[in-house]
Parts: C-alpha cells; sequence; structure tokens
C-alpha cells in the first residue's frame, strides 16, 4: 500500500502533467524573484489572451461575450493558459478542468450563434472554484491526502446554479489542510503563495482562489467564510470580496470541514478583481432562486431597493460610517491605520460622516468563536488526518492543539453564550443612533481586513477583525486601499501592548519584509444586508478613486 | 426550607388569589361535566362583555378599537373576565396581569382620545402568552419549580414589539414541564384541560394556550413549535395557528428549554380562533422590524406579492394540492381520513387540484428529529428540575427515559445527517412537478395535525405529522374541519399496522371518548413561505365553508 506521501505526490504529479507544453514557463523565476505580479505573461500568452485577461472587470468580460465581440471559447481558453501559468509561479491549484472548460465554452458559443442570446447572466464567465465545491464526476480532496479518490457524484448547488445561469468551471484553487487556518497549504498540493511576494502568505482558507486572480488567472471565484476565509484572500491579494450572511448563497451539496457545525455557519461567497464582480455574483445566484435547491437557503430575491439603499436613507443620502481603529486585543500593524485615515478623509470628501467604531468585547466574542471551532476536540479533523496518516498542520491560534471535546449539553451552552454575545453586540450598534446624526444607527463600520498585513508564511494569524462578522453574522465585504510602503509605513516605537497576540503582532511587522504587500480593509453591514455593503463599498472605492484623483 | 410541593402550591395559591370574588364560579362543574364551552359566562359576564369575546374575530376586534366603537379598557376588561372564568373551568394560565393590563389600556385610550389615533396595528388587543415570553418585573417560571422567584428583568423582543404595535399583556398560559411533551402539565400548575371535553389533553406544548383560546378567553395567543407545540393544541382546540419558518418571529429575550440547541430551532407564532389573526399578527411582527432587535431574526418585511401567491401562479391561479393521508408509520384516527375527504372534495369544487402526498421516509425522519431533541442526553431538563427536587413528568416517545449524551462531535455528525435528509425532502417535493399539471411543484400539503385527535390525558403521542414540518423548516397552518361524530367516525376492523406506535394508536381510538373532539388539518407550504400559507389556509378554509352552505 502507498504511503500518504507516495498518494501525494502522485496527485501532485497527476496536476502537473494537466499543463501542456506550450504553457510551461521555460525558465521558472527562481525563489529569489518575489513579486511575480510583473511576470512576462505575454511572453507566452497572445495579445489576445493579454487583453482578455487584463480586462479584470467581469461586468465588461460578460458585456463583451453577450454582444459576440468575444466568445466563450476565447475567454475561457484565455484564462485556461494565465491559470496555468500562474500554478507554475505560486502553486494555487488543486483540480485543472481545460477539457471540459473548453466543451463547455463550445456548446455555449454554439447556442449564441444559433439563436443570438446567451443562456443567462454569467454567460461564458469562467469561475474558479475553491476546493469544496462538488462537480460531478471530478476528485474532490480538500486537500487531505485520504480523500484522494473521492470522486463528486453531483455538482454542489452553488456551482449547478452557476452553470445555469452560464458560468464556465475550468479549474479549482488550494486551500489549508481542513480549511482551519489562515494560508493555503496542505500535504498533497503544498503551500500557495502571495504573487506580490512569494515569501509572504496568500491568506485563507481560500488562499488558492485570492493568489489565482491576484494574477489574473481568474476574473472571479468562489471561496467560503468561516472566520474570514474569503475576506483575508482577497484582502491581501487586493482583491473585492464579499462574505454573504448564511445561507443566502447555497451551501448544498458542497463538501466542509466539520460539516454539521451550525452554529456559526460557513458561507459560500465570491472574491474578484472587480467591484462590479461581487453585485454581478450575488444577483444571480439570487435570481437562480437557490432555496427550491437548497433546504436551508434563505428566500431572499436579490433587491434592488435595498441596494439603492433604502434602509439606509435612500440613494444619495449622507452615510454615516464608523472606523474600528484597533479591537482592543490586537492592533492592526500600522499600515493598517494609514489606510483607514485615507477612507475616512475620502468620505468625509464625498459626504459622508465618519464616526470611530467603539469595539465591543472583542476578547470574550473571539473566544466564543475559537470554542466553537474547536468544539469537537478536534475529532472530525482528526478523523480525516487518520485516513492516509498525513500529519497535522497548522497553527494554534485557531485550533487549539489540545481543545477540550464538549458534550451536547456544553455545546449547546456555548451556543447560548453566543447568542447573548450577539444580541448585546446588535444593541451596542443600535445606540450608535445617538451619535450618526443621520437618525439611523451607523449604516456600517469600515474595519481592518486583519490584524496583520500578509504575513510571513506559517504565521498564526488573529482572526477577530473578520472573526465578529461571522460571529454576529453581519455581511463584509473586502476592498483594496494600498500597499505596504516602507518610507511611510515605519514600524512604531515600543509601547504597552493589549495582550500577547499583539505584542507578536508588533515584533513581527518588518517594513521592508512587507514591501508592496497589499493593505486592504472591510465594509461592514448587518445580516442580510449583502446588497446594501455592496452598494456601501462601491461607494467607499469611488470615494477612494475618487480623492486619489 | 420548603419542598418543592410547597412551593408550587404557595405559587398555585397566589395565582387563585389573583381572582376577585366577583368572577368566581359560584357552583364550579363538577369532573362529570366533560365541555365546557358551553358553560353560561354570561352568569357572571355582561352582555357587552359576551358581544365582545364572542366577536372571536381579531380582525372585527381591531377594527371597532381603531374605529372608537369600543375602548381598549372595555376589551381588555372583557377578556380579562373570560380568561379568570376559562382558568376555573380547564386550568390554563400560570400568571394573572389584569391590573398592568387595564392600566395599559388605559394609556392606550387616552392617547386615543387625545390624537383620535390609535398606537399601532394592534390597537387594544389583549394578547395571550405562553408562558416563556419574559416580560418586565414578571416572575416566570416555564412550570419549573426551581425557577419560582425568577424575575424578568426585560421584556422578550417579540413582546415588546407587540407592545409597540399596541398590544395588551393580561396573563400567560401553562405549559408542559420543560415544554417537551404534548399536554400542559407540570409540577407547579398541574394540567390544563380540553374545553371541549376534559377528559382529553389540551394539547402542547402550547396547551394553556389552546385551552384558553378555545374559551375564547383570548382572541390571539403567542405560542412556540418544536415539533408541532402551536399546531396541536390550536388543533385539539378547533383554532388557527401557524408555525412560522425559523427565524422570523424575534425569539430572543423569550425562555425556553435546551437554550443553545439550534439544529431544530423552535419558533414562536400564533394561534387564533379567528384565520385573520394568523397575517394580522404575522404582519404586524414583520412591520416592526425584528431584524433590528433580534440578532437570528431575518430581514424579511411583510410580503404583499407573496401573500398574493406570485410564487404559486398568482392570485386566481388554479392551486395544486397534496393530500398526506398516511405517513407510513402511524396512520391517522378515522376522522381525520373523513376532514381529509371532505377538504379534498372542497378544493376540488373550488377548481383546485388535488392530488395525493406520497410520504418520504417518515421512519428516518422521525428519529433524527427525536435525537436532536435527546442530543444532550436529558442533562439539561435534569439540572433544571434539579434546582427543586421535582419528579420528572412526560412521556418516552418523544425524550428517551435513557437518552445517550452526545458528544460535539456525534452532535455534528447527527445535525449533518439532518441536512442530507431534509435536501432529499426538498428534492422529493420538487419532483411532484410531473403530477400536479400546473408546471409547478405542488403548491402545499394537506395533512393531518396529528395522528389523534385529542387523546387521553398522559397519552404518549406520535409527533411527526408536525414534526416534519420543524425538521425541513416548512411553514404550516392548522385549520378546523369537523369534530368527533361516533356515528360516522367508528373503529375500523383490526388489520395489519405500519408499527407499534401505529398499533397503540389504533387501540386507542374510542368514538365515544372522543365524542366533539376536534379534528384539525394543515397546510404546509415551504420555508419562508408564511404568507402564501396563510393565503393558501384562507382558500382552504373557504372552500370547506362553502362546501357546507
Amino acid at each position: 500500500m502507498a504511503s500518504w506521501s507516495d498518494k501525494a505526490a502522485a496527485k501532485r504529479a497527476a496536476l502537473a502533467a494537466l499543463i501542456p507544453s506550450d504553457l510551461k514557463i521555460a525558465s521558472p523565476p527562481g525563489p529569489e524573484v518575489l513579486n511575480v505580479t510583473g511576470f512576462p505573461f505575454d511572453s507566452i500568452l497572445s495579445p489576445r489572451d493579454i487583453e482578455i485577461t487584463e480586462t479584470a472587470d467581469v461586468g465588461v468580460l460578460l458585456k463583451k461575450m453577450s454582444t459576440g465581440e468575444w466568445t466563450a471559447t476565447e475567454v475561457t481558453s484565455a484564462y485556461c493558459k494565465r491559470a496555468l501559468i500562474a500554478q507554475q509561479l505560486v502553486n494555487c491549484l488543486t483540480e485543472i478542468l481545460v477539457d471540459r472548460a473548453m466543451a463547455r465554452a463550445k456548446e455555449l458559443d454554439e447556442h449564441f450563434k444559433a439563436t443570438g442570446k446567451t443562456i443567462g447572466p454569467l454567460h461564458g464567465l469562467p469561475i474558479s472554484l475553491k476546493d469544496q465545491l462538488d462537480l460531478e464526476g471530478v476528485e474532490l480532496t480538500m486537500g487531505y491526502v485520504g480523500w484522494i479518490g473521492n470522486i463528486s457524484k453531483k455538482n454542489s448547488v452553488c456551482a449547478q446554479l452557476l452553470l445555469d445561469q452560464g458560468a464556465i468551471f475550468y479549474l479549482r484553487t488550494n486551500v489549508p489542510q481542513a480549511l482551519m487556518f489562515g494560508e493555503a497549504d496542505n500535504n498533497i498540493f503544498g503551500r500557495t503563495s502571495n504573487p506580490y511576494n512569494r515569501d509572504l502568505t496568500c491568506g485563507g482558507s481560500s488562499g488558492g482562489e485570492g493568489a489565482l486572480i491576484g494574477l489574473k488567472g481568474s476574473p472571479l471565484g468562489v471561496g467560503s467564510d468561516l472566520g474570514g476565509s474569503i475576506r483575508i484572500p482577497a484582502a491581501f491579494q487586493g482583491l473585492y470580496g464579499l462574505r454573504p450572511s448564511y445561507n443566502r448563497v447555497p451551501y448544498c451539496g458542497a463538501t466542509n470541514s466539520m460539516l454539521g457545525q451550525e452554529a456559526v455557519p460557513s458561507v459560500l461567497g465570491p472574491l474578484s478583481s472587480s467591484i462590479n464582480g461581487l453585485g454581478i455574483f450575488m444577483k444571480a445566484i439570487a435570481d437562480a432562486q437557490p432555496w427550491h435547491h437548497d433546504p436551508v437557503a434563505l428566500r431572499l430575491p436579490w433587491n434592488e431597493a435595498a441596494y439603492n439603499l433604502a434602509d439606509h436613507g435612500g440613494e444619495n443620502a449622507q452615510l454615516c460610517f464608523a472606523i474600528l481603529w484597533d479591537d482592543g486585543v490586537c492592533a492592526p500593524m500600522v499600515p493598517y491605520a494609514r489606510a483607514l485615515k485615507e477612507t475616512k478623509a475620502a468620505l468625509e470628501a464625498a459626504g459622508h460622516k465618519v464616526i470611530d467604531w467603539v469595539p465591543y468585547e472583542s476578547a470574550r466574542g473571539s473566544k466564543i468563536l475559537i470554542d466553537i471551532y474547536n468544539a469537537d476536540g478536534g475529532e472530525d479533523i482528526a478523523r480525516a488526518r487518520a485516513l492516509s496518516g498525513e500529519p497535522k498542520l497548522g497553527w494554534s491560534s485557531v485550533l487549539d492543539a489540545t481543545p477540550k471535546h464538549l458534550s451536547t449539553y456544553e455545546y449547546w451552552q456555548l451556543c447560548h453564550q453566543k447568542t447573548l454575545f450577539i444580541k448585546e453586540h446588535l444593541d451596542h450598534w443600535n445606540a450608535t443612533v445617538a451619535a450618526t446624526g443621520t437618525g439611523r444607527p451607523v449604516d456600517a463600520i469600515i474595519a481592518p481586513a486583519s490584524a496583520t498585513v500578509p504575513s510571513k508564511h506559517g504565521y498564526p494569524a488573529y482572526i477577530y477583525y473578520t472573526g465578529f462578522c461571522n460571529l454576529c453574522d453581519y455581511t463584509a465585504a473586502v476592498f483594496p486601499v494600498t500597499a505596504v510602503d516602507p518610507s511611510v509605513d515605519a514600524k512604531p516605537a515600543p509601547h504597552a501592548f493589549h495582550s500577547l497576540v499583539d505584542k507578536a503582532n508588533y515584533d513581527s511587522y518588518e517594513p521592508e519584509m512587507y514591501r508592496d504587500a497589499p493593505v486592504s480593509l472591510q465594509c461592514i453591514g448587518r445580516k442580510n444586508e449583502e446588497e446594501a455593503v455592496i452598494r456601501m463599498t462601491e461607494i467607499v472605492d469611488a470615494a477612494l478613486k475618487a480623492s486619489r484623483k
């Protein structure tokens, strides 16, 4: 019987064999080349391939296909090629499905040619999938050696609805072992690197998505978010990403870690190089009526009035944002302060109000969240590892090394504590009505996407800047603001620290090491506010762009 | 230190002392008087009190108050009096709040007099509350002796929103110990009886509500439903009742058994003597925007288009109903077959299609549901009982006598099995599109409200006729159809049985014993379909009434 490492090596070799020789990088950049975003893709890709993949705007891509200017075949081909080059630079893929994608593109083109019509709002759009979204007939390992050989019997509901809307699937992307730490790295595929600096993390758990889209190997990807797993990789690659609230995007039929953990459910959502990708994805999913196919999906059609901020004073109302500068447990690295200041100034220049967000008992909330993740004492993950005997990977800050396995009664108490906490958090938000001057509580919170900029590989991340949204089920989008610039982002002098994790985060910051690392923020609205959060993120993004002119 | 029975007796005595002497029944009917719905209320109540409480139509009550024809004070007074008489007949109350109610009614009347306006859509409506809905400053025991002395610090969110909309609270109603068996009976307040036949059960767990509204001591009550706890007592008293889907009506701040059990959440919802009570309640709650006050409440405003059946072919479309005659585990008692046949004929006469519903793996679904209830090995309930040392009550069919206490990992596996099951159930429903002829899957299922008509006291009920809706999160309303008539509902000849519970249910049926017991059905729609289910229930109810003319 083959050892786990032999099985993993065979899977890696099979994956590598799917890269055709004409897409092989003749002289790959050595490990000393950290930033590969400037790789000369035009040395392999055609000018048309470059034009397509550098478009990086989902709305434009769809428009050009719906008008017949570009065919699905040429768009798919361009993204397939660029993704396979990206794979050689940052090791971001787990499955390569080029043949399937090209056959599907051909069908779409034939349909368009015969009818003059698209088959749906996503007609021809290549969409990358995190290695959790089952596709009929395709192996799904989620990075577990023991799952090699698992062939999915059905499309996950999300994948099926995207197909129904016209999407094309051409690959899946890398994840951390068990999805439970913040960097895509596992015993089959190894580690994915950040294209801006390959010594830094791509983030996770949707890290393969982040790295791939960061290299323009995909215009839009589907990730999942249990504690920040869409937002952190989106942030670390300077992308847009949305964490929808529970059960808005159908999870049914997709694979996951800790299936049955419903206290803080993981959610699916989009990462994209373009901000309009978020709304296009969410509207396409809602229009496909996922509640007919997923028994826990909410019956929430796309709400155009909510997108037009009906619950926030209307389309042209002054909004009041609140800035989370520091959550009181772990101060964000200094580039975030600069990004927050820039955003505050941009929003004020655009006529909006900006106040400070007072964090609410972050240590307590963070402990509840981590305790829920750890409630099974790690048994689910241990069982999956035991299938092959592969070793454990990961960091102790998210999953305890030796967590206590709770009884159901103890777990219910924990869940009840969660409910009490999130009620207090909601009341805390409601109480801001006294400070906004708009007659409404704060419309959205602007927060760092993480306490760290993309860190060194293997650095244990503090996740509560994203995690409190998972706990409270707040809708949150990530948007890029700036990048680490050692000339302005000097390391502050030593000072008193909130906590050990705060000190560790401070200690690990070295401006030069993080040069060019993307610095991104979140726009956070309430539960079931996907439309309004997308719109408010567009407003923030536009204000930032306007402020730079 | 007082024994548990002394404490319980003191609580009962304090409750009894709140009945003023002029409302005491001079010669209470003896235990041999089974049907007390014909009690001469006019021997104690004024003609106006009778006129008000016999109105029994929530819409009419509200209209008469909003036009100033009746004051809140006289309406409240009438219901207070009738409820206190009902208490003496069927023992349905746990708290009596007449002074609070009358003071509130006076405030409303003063507001109306001063402004000419109501304070909200529920202006002046007395609403009864199950003994779970916390009211600031009021003791809440939920029937546990050990909770005597617990004074609520805040109004539960649901109660607060109803107050904001103009409701008046004047009492709370009886429940089973721990809420976990189907008859209101506990060690403090004892057993509530069915007003149609005091030898029969009022049902549960919202049994006090059922008995009270059944005697017209309340026009509308708030109950909770974990496995049928709104629908069964509504059915057993010939009322209307709605089980909304998860998190539509805010539960936050209310008390419950097994807090933190989120796999099959209990839901709050209305019981009413009038069908329009269901929609009035749900619209008032939705209009109060519970998502601003309950962190898990869904952002789902009242949807008038859904009420007008936008998802079911439109206002005047032919609907297709499917009848669940027998779930394959426990056949309903024979009066249900008659009620189903009558309903089928009425719907066909009204121009709708009616097909058979094929039950889907009832034994498997029922086991999953019961296993979830039992997952903590009964620890939550045992702890609550241990506070006072009171003995255990209840039936083994819902809570096992010796359930296994699952680990969190085992519990997560169970929750995952639930998700797989309800996906299959949804697909099963979707597949009916082939049989309906409408182009849609079945619009609603018509099912018995229970396998039993209101049974003898202490009879262990089979709950899956209601329970599968809790498991799958289907929205379901109960409506009355007929009553047991020994002359037509003869006991069938012995035959083969599906199961032991089927045989026990058959054995326990004796037509004469159940004479006049209400026989009610459910109209079952999908998750988040409250509006459409209310409308379809109105359609069924109207068809039945038309068929009797």
